[in-house]
């Protein structure tokens, strides 16, 4: 149960009715465990349960009595409702009191007057109770400031473990675990992370059974000196390879290089490709803007999610309807009639409109049938067309690809990106 | 370890490498939750582990020997590659032999074939051995038609109970999930639901702790024979009600219609938002444009996420500059000098010409501030105006919101589709 080169290991709890009867789905499993990663601590595994006394107790006695898990993260339950019982959990499973913190009480209170003002007097006067409750922890615990009104903190266990313990709400355990990273409880952890190596070739294009290949034609195996994780999603696929031999690390990671030659857009860079494609625009002074039919403006809000794309990012006509596709971005009647909403021509015609519309250097188009109905024998589901107009000339994809309509969607904002990510990476 | 009126009990378990190292954040537990909800099977826990054979069997004999579990669901695993061992694990906790079925593999090989198109022979060349490993499955399950090269399966084990094998890949997984609940296994576990009884009360605009304050008024109090769980999502607030007493459960939810009143947009009825604007849009015989400018395409996206929206959906100026506010929706210079991108002014008028671009009969606008820049005293980070512009006239929206760039913008979303079908609820 200890990680390669003896690494911390964690186990992540997540609590939550909701989670259990499918009312969300979770949001938070990946973010934590990204940031256990960064911190060089292993996550040996995830447990979701509901909003059960005794199975977090449960689950917290189990952690505290294995062998080799050094902290432990818990999420949910700290909420005012009589319900939200994880505190209590905590306490009890590590043997220790709770206490009324009133440092933190105020800062509560002081959310809930915040909160206040957009709520009725009368259910603000239902929170006072509940939020003693979530202003007492356990003794010793170290909390930090909330983003809503339940703070997080950890506390120290015996043979310097930890448990930390945070609200459910993604925003919230975003900005409570900041917190919690600079905790001294979650210093001393990671001043225990040894000597410790990790690097990251990014392949585009490459399925992962020929990734696997290479691997073992390179006479790769795992071992705690060098072990290799090997993850594929929308297209890309990441190799991560770490362990305690640094040199033997490096070396793996330059022969991933030379073997998949160009289909290697980064290495060490955990940036999306959206943040890549912003760099490359940044550097040369240039606009885009987008065209979309069937990704319905998925393209649009992939880009937008990053804060400052407004540097680069002018707009997205999304031109769902054929007489949008004409009024919008000036796609011409004959040739929606000639070839189809769904045609090398039309999507031409939308990366040139849409970079006359919006005023852009560069412009995206993306047409296609992403499903379920709509497909034809001669341009069934997963047909696809992308084009790019630029400054020095246009470039066209056409695309099949299986799946259903959401991985169409997806899959086709993936390929856009990367064609443009390419194409700005040629030499100038 | 049963659920109320005794019903019977299952366990997930995920498992890779990349859930844990988060590469890729879970989005099928979500997804087998809700689909397990809804037959009536109650799901005690979630665990998520790595590509780990010793893991997975542990985790497989563990839910095997706790009475009461009695249907485990496993996902990922089934690869062509060595590091996919889920079904030699599912054989060894079952003590049953693996075999190799001739049926699967002849389905497996046409889906390569079909891949193959797209990939060099060495790529397909590589597959077939690991082929012949994800067609052998343990001996007397039923398998079912993969969406890629992974065929699921259900096998039953001793007691009455059941373990189903599903792909990781999101939508190979779904795609399977109809096969396994349509097998002779999940029939005979849907036969022991016994009387069961569940409805569905869906509020919006109401706070998770007035709800839990309301079934407190009301003197609920959970019991095998009426549970309630409560769950908030982006503005909604969902009140689940179920149990063996049916005259109960439908007293309680009378109740909390009347307590709730015109909060209340749903009962018994689990659509997306989207799919309830859609539905009142057709009624009307209307179709629906955009101008986003802070969601960048969102709005755009999640109504195309739904099959059919091209009926009533036109596309969406997504205007991220104020150039584009005035080329595509035109808005007027002076009303942006005059009052800014972010407000009343301008959220009317690109209502208003999103309407006239597109030949909409209703448009919405959004404009604001998502953070985590741009904000200024006047207009913190969380300022959006929402305008939604119809035949019979014109409505506004000022919001000042909490949270950070993602939940502006998502419940900017929410916020905007839920006041467009109020609008439409009305008595025309």
């Amino acid at each position: 149960m200890t990680g390669p080169g003896g690494a911390p290991t964690a186990r992540l709890l997540l609590t939550g009715d909701e989670l259990l009867r499918g009312f969300i789905q979770d949001a938070n499993s990946g973010f934590i465990a990204a940031r256990l990663r960064d911190l060089g601590i292993e996550l040996d595994s995830i447990r979701i349960v509901g909003d059960d006394y005794a199975a977090i107790e449960h689950e917290l006695r189990l952690a505290r009595d294995i062998d080799g898990v050094d902290l432990v993260v818990v999420t949910g339950g700290l909420g005012p409702t009589h319900d939200d019982r994880t505190s209590e959990a905590v306490a009890t499973a590590l043997g220790v009191a709770l206490e009324l913190r009133e440092d933190a009480l105020e800062v509560v209170e002081s959310r809930v007057r915040a909160y206040g003002r957009m709520r009725t007097p009368e259910e603000v006067a239902t929170f006072t109770p509940g939020n003693r409750k979530q202003a007492t922890i356990p003794v010793g615990a170290t909390w930090v400031d909330p983003l809503g009104t339940a703070p997080g903190y950890v506390v120290a266990a015996a043979n310097e473990r930890a448990v930390a313990v945070l609200p459910g709400p993604p925003a919230e355990l975003r900005h409570a675990w900041s917190g919690i990273e600079a905790s001294s409880q979650l210093l001393a952890l990671q001043a225990r992370v040894g000597e410790r190596h990790e690097r990251l070739v990014r392949l585009w294009g490459i399925p992962e059974s020929r990734g696997s290949q290479v691997l073992v034609d390179l006479g790769h195996e795992d071992s705690p000196e060098r072990r290799v994780t090997i993850c594929a999603r929308d297209g890309e696929l990441e190799v991560a390879v770490r362990g305690s031999d640094v040199a033997a690390v490096d070396t793996l990671v330059e022969a991933l290089c030379s073997s998949f030659d160009d289909a290697v857009f980064a290495v060490d860079d955990h940036r999306a490709v959206v943040d890549l494609v912003g760099e490359l625009l940044r550097d040369r002074g240039w606009t885009l803007a987008f065209a979309e039919s069937c990704t319905g403006g998925l393209l649009g809000a992939m880009v937008t999610e990053l804060a400052g794309s407004s540097e680069w990012f002018l707009g997205s006509a999304v031109t769902y309807s054929n007489a949008a596709k004409v009024a919008l971005v000036g796609v011409a009647e004959a040739t929606l009639e000639a070839h189809g909403a769904v045609s090398e021509a039309t999507a031409r015609e939308m990366a040139r409109g849409a970079r006359v519309a919006f005023g852009a250097d560069v412009a995206i188009a993306v047409t296609g049938i992403a499903g379920p109905g709509g497909g034809t024998p001669d341009k069934p589901v997963g047909t696809v067309h992308v084009a790019i107009a630029t400054p020095e000339g246009e470039q066209h994809l056409p695309l099949r690809m299986p799946g259903n309509r959401a991985i169409v969607r997806r899959r086709s904002c993936a390929i856009a990106l990367h064609a443009l990510r390419r194409e700005l990476s040629r030499p100038t």
